[in-house]
């Protein structure tokens, strides 16, 4: 961890962010059984309305880029018809990484509430393991982890995606 | 920049990605006069061979998530069937942000060839300007900045995108 980022202070998720994602857990437990889907899902919302969903596509479409908050974010793109999506809420059952992490960003979306913390799967699931979600955020975003987290965690165990 | 990274030796372009590095110039050029395309471009090759090329379309498709190496990679992995990209350069004609950065790591691929660097253009091209290249590296990858730079920066001097 840096010792020049600013912090954040820690946020709490809302009643409705803990129902989205009991909906995301959901789906991410249903696209694990799947063929071709990973146990990994992401959903986008504004104003308590959920914009977009998406799971894990990338052994399904053989697209690296295909992380579920990817799928949600250009979904969500694509259902506002405009690449801004300031305002919004990303709910995923696992930490984003530092692609999502910087998609997120891009997208003008400042607040994400995650299941599974780094911490607690395979480094397998970052492409920069040594670096922590704190060391991106120099006070540009706040976020929350470890919300229903033991509902995943056999989910990402193995580092399969 | 971080003192605990691993540095890596500096590298120098190939003669055959100096080539490939002018072409996407010239397809980033063009794109700069097109509706909807921003002035980046970026190319996948393997071997000495063109794999996919693609540029910035984030206005064009109206998603936040495709900037010209992510297009690029999937059509390489489209073109290859495979979501594993090891052995393969991607070459860009700005320095990758975070997002693409990322990707290519989860792509396994390990060299990387721009143009534009990240000191020379303005902040907004990355979603962590107080992160460098540096700071990701940790001895996994290596790469080359500043090829043919001086016929790009004109594209990137005002943070269109």
């Amino acid at each position: 961890m840096h010792a020049n980022h600013t912090d954040v202070a820690p946020i709490e998720p809302t009643e409705q962010e803990r129902t989205v994602m009991r909906d995301a857990i959901d789906r991410a437990l249903k696209a694990a059984t799947q063929s071709g889907k990973a146990g990994i899902a992401a959903t986008v919302m504004r104003d308590g309305q959920i914009v977009a969903t998406g799971e894990n596509e990338v052994q399904l479409q053989s697209d690296p880029t295909k992380h579920a908050e990817m799928v949600a974010i250009t979904r969500a793109a694509a259902a506002l018809d405009q690449t801004d999506l300031s305002g919004c809420t990303i709910i995923s059952t696992l930490q984003p990484c530092e692609m999502c992490l910087a998609a997120i960003r891009f997208a003008g979306i400042s607040r994400i509430v995650f299941a599974a913390r780094q911490a607690s799967v395979p480094p397998k699931y970052f492409a920069f393991p040594h670096l922590k979600i704190e060391d991106f955020q120099n006070g540009e975003f706040e976020f929350v982890g470890g919300v229903d987290e033991a509902r995943v965690l056999h989910l990402y165990e193995n580092g399969d995606e």
